[in-house]
């Protein structure tokens, strides 16, 4: 039997695999909120019950939190590890919803049918299109594609506390070939991607005093140095005036882009003007030279994510505050150095603070940016087989935030990540009203079937 | 009889003035809190009863808010005003203090006998300075120094709501040579003075928008301006390496001190390191060619009150904020004008923003400096009897706050404000445990002997 009658297999049972996941759907996994602590229970026992139903050796496994779902199956071939979550995120605003967020629909709108419902998008519909994929592969040839290894998580919506110290526990069992993780989508809701580069974090949280005390800004004013005036001096001076960032050795480690993933970028015609317009603005800001994507894909940033300082309320107050705080952050890429990074930028502010002034630092994460290793056959075979399901060339793509899994998997196990999704930017994810495409959906469950072809 | 007869009567009245003073301060005259208006009602009461017990034709005169007390007497000579206010501050922290606030105590410390209680220092003790002055006048001359209008209020302490439509309404009744405030203190504690500079206060607060809705710092960090590192340019720009303020204009207006008050103020060798010391700074911050006096007093200066923008609670969030937020306030002296600068200050904003990005302001007061005349001759005699009295050379000084009321005198009377009073740096007004020295008391009605002597 062929690929293509596996990939007929899955045309014809759509309708059973969306009615499972629409009973999946139907529990309401929120693992942030201990109310729903039985439910996060139930759906891993839900995908238990459904993967041993196929003939996978999986279970569930405590952990303090909720539990993971693991499972092996075969025994020869590549070795490939396939990473979703099944917890959810909360349902508020619920007067927002048109209907109940966990009495998810299938509704047919002006763009096409689409699975509405809580996790429709983010994660269990797309964790689902890699097990439907393999129920048609069974069905049809009657044996598994390759090695296979489920590791499915109940909280990374509450930022994933159990997963590490997991990993570290069962590294042994988790290791493999590659790790497929299914939680990002399309590149601009067409174009099927891979993500291959993600950013790092750094997070800097600052607070610089000049007086002891708050000062009445007539008495002192004038003679007293104003601590915002300081802070906003420090955060004015962090980039030049063609957009680059100014902390000392800051741009050790930030790689060029290879002519190939220069031309894939290229090719993807990013419509910045679209991106921009969207949330009300028409010009790229960032380093002059450089491309939009370049910006949000594969150049380091540093932004203010927070500053307060002095009489924040209604009416004025002619306070001259004692301190000014700010949270800054900064992602990175290639191979910057977050630690060495701090301590230059920590080094700038001392060296910015004027008499009489001090600063206290605390640190809010240090990640390194991760980029997947695409040289080997895997990643060109998957692209390949993304490129012929959707006919249109599938591309490496940078992701401008962080997922954290990802550099667990290379860090931890020595496993490549490969993120494939197929969500859209219209999902609603974490908001109300969150679905999912029928087309997402199935041409997800046939991307994978021609994956794990490739990768067989 | 001579003026040192009269300086006699009030050595020897003096235990029975302190007990006139304790009796008022036994009235708990809250303005702010409404609990307290039957309590304001009689402290005025009280003021009026004490002055027509002299022989003056006092009264008391209803507003929207707590009553003013206006009284006149005599009926030859120049005419002076007299203001003070009888309302006091309200006593939280109560646990703070060290006796029931409105239960005056005389206590001797270790440096010197003090009046303890609310209102003491502000402003009932340094009020009934200028009643016993007069008292003690009457009693041992028979007859009135010359014109004298009494004008006391009530709201001082809550904003003075009445006072500028009071002041109108009744122009031609307030209307008198000069206006004698007593509600300032002694120059670092020891060396008399009369405020004569007080710097104008313009406030403004501004918004500054660049994308719609707050952005995740991954997504769109690198590409989309963050107007928090746009306001900060903003706030940095405000000042030149040498301290100047940078909007165009702004010195337009600024006059550079006379000789003799240069040699006045150098005179009073001003203890910056102190001043600075007790707030933990020690070097001084202002225009580098300035000194410390200058800073405070008689230069105008820029400062930020208060700045937001982003997430500032516990932890950190990675969000790229739609707006940032800022309240800035320039100190004003010489002939600044408000209005102008605003507009010119507004322009500077508006140049400096980046594509995309729009500001809102709002304008919260713009009061232009105000400085007493002193070329009359009254000025000058009085402060030859000030420095009588304490033995040391009296001083013009300036007041880096503002006191609307001496503004208010020069607009809406045309009568020039002297502001002469007794209170010291620790004195704690509007806190716990607040005192007048007994020799601010005692000294302070000789001084006013001498004054109404020497202006009569």
């Amino acid at each position: 039997m062929s690929l293509d009658d596996v990939l007929a297999r899955i045309d014809a049972d759509l309708p059973d695999a969306t009615d499972r996941l629409l009973d999946l759907l139907r529990i309401p996994s929120i693992s942030t909120d201990p109310a729903f602590k039985t439910d996060c229970d139930r759906a891993a026992d839900w995908l238990v019950a459904d993967l041993q139903g196929l003939g996978i050796d999986a279970s569930k496994r405590p952990t303090p939190g909720h539990p993971m779902v693991v499972g092996h199956v075969g025994d020869s071939g590549p070795h490939l590890l396939f990473y979703g979550h099944y917890d959810v995120q909360p349902v508020d605003p619920l007067d927002l919803w048109d209907n109940d967020p966990f009495d998810p629909q299938i509704e047919d709108t002006a763009k096409g049918r689409v699975i509405r419902g809580r996790g429709s998008s983010d994660d269990k519909g797309q964790l689902m299109t890699f097990v439907e994929a393999l129920r048609a592969w069974k069905a049809v040839k009657g044996d598994w594609p390759c090695r296979i290894t489920f590791f499915l998580e109940g909280e990374e919506e509450s930022g994933s506390p159990s997963l590490v110290p997991f990993m570290k526990e069962n590294a042994e069992e988790l290791k493999t070939d590659i790790a497929l993780i299914c939680d990002t989508g399309l590149f601009e809701s067409k174009t099927p991607a891979i993500v291959t580069m993600l950013r790092g974090l750094l997070g800097e949280e600052l607070t610089v005093t000049g007086p002891t005390m708050d000062l009445h800004s007539g008495m002192y004013g004038g003679i007293a140095m104003n601590p915002i005036r300081v802070l906003s001096g420090i955060i004015a001076s962090l980039h030049d005036d063609t957009g680059r960032i100014t902390v000392p050795g800051f741009y050790d480690g930030v790689p060029e882009l290879s002519d190939e993933l220069e031309a894939q970028w290229q090719g993807l015609a990013f419509d910045h003007e679209t991106f921009l317009g969207d949330v009300g603005l028409s010009q790229p800001a960032g380093e002059q030279d450089r491309t939009p994507l370049e910006m949000i894909w594969s150049r380091p940033t540093c932004d203010v994510n927070g500053i307060w300082g002095g009489y924040t309320g209604d009416g004025f107050k002619t306070v001259l505050p004692s301190k000014a705080h700010a949270k800054i952050s900064f992602r990175l890429v290639g191979d910057q150095d977050p630690l060495a990074i701090r301590e230059s930028f920590r080094q700038v502010v001392r060296d910015a603070l004027p008499a009489d002034y001090e600063v206290e630092f605390s640190g809010h994460g240090a990640s390194q940016a991760s980029g997947a290793d695409t040289s080997g056959d895997m990643f060109e075979a998957a692209r390949k087989a993304l490129s012929d399901e959707w006919q249109i060339p599938a591309a490496y793509i940078g992701c401008g935030g962080s997922i954290p899994i990802a550099g667990h998997f290379q860090q931890i196990l020595g496993t490549e990540p490969m993120l494939v999704g197929f969500g859209k930017d219209d999902d609603a994810i974490h908001s109300p009203n969150e679905k999912y495409d029928m087309e997402s959906f199935h041409k997800g469950i046939r991307s994978w079937a021609r994956i794990l072809d490739a990768l067989s």
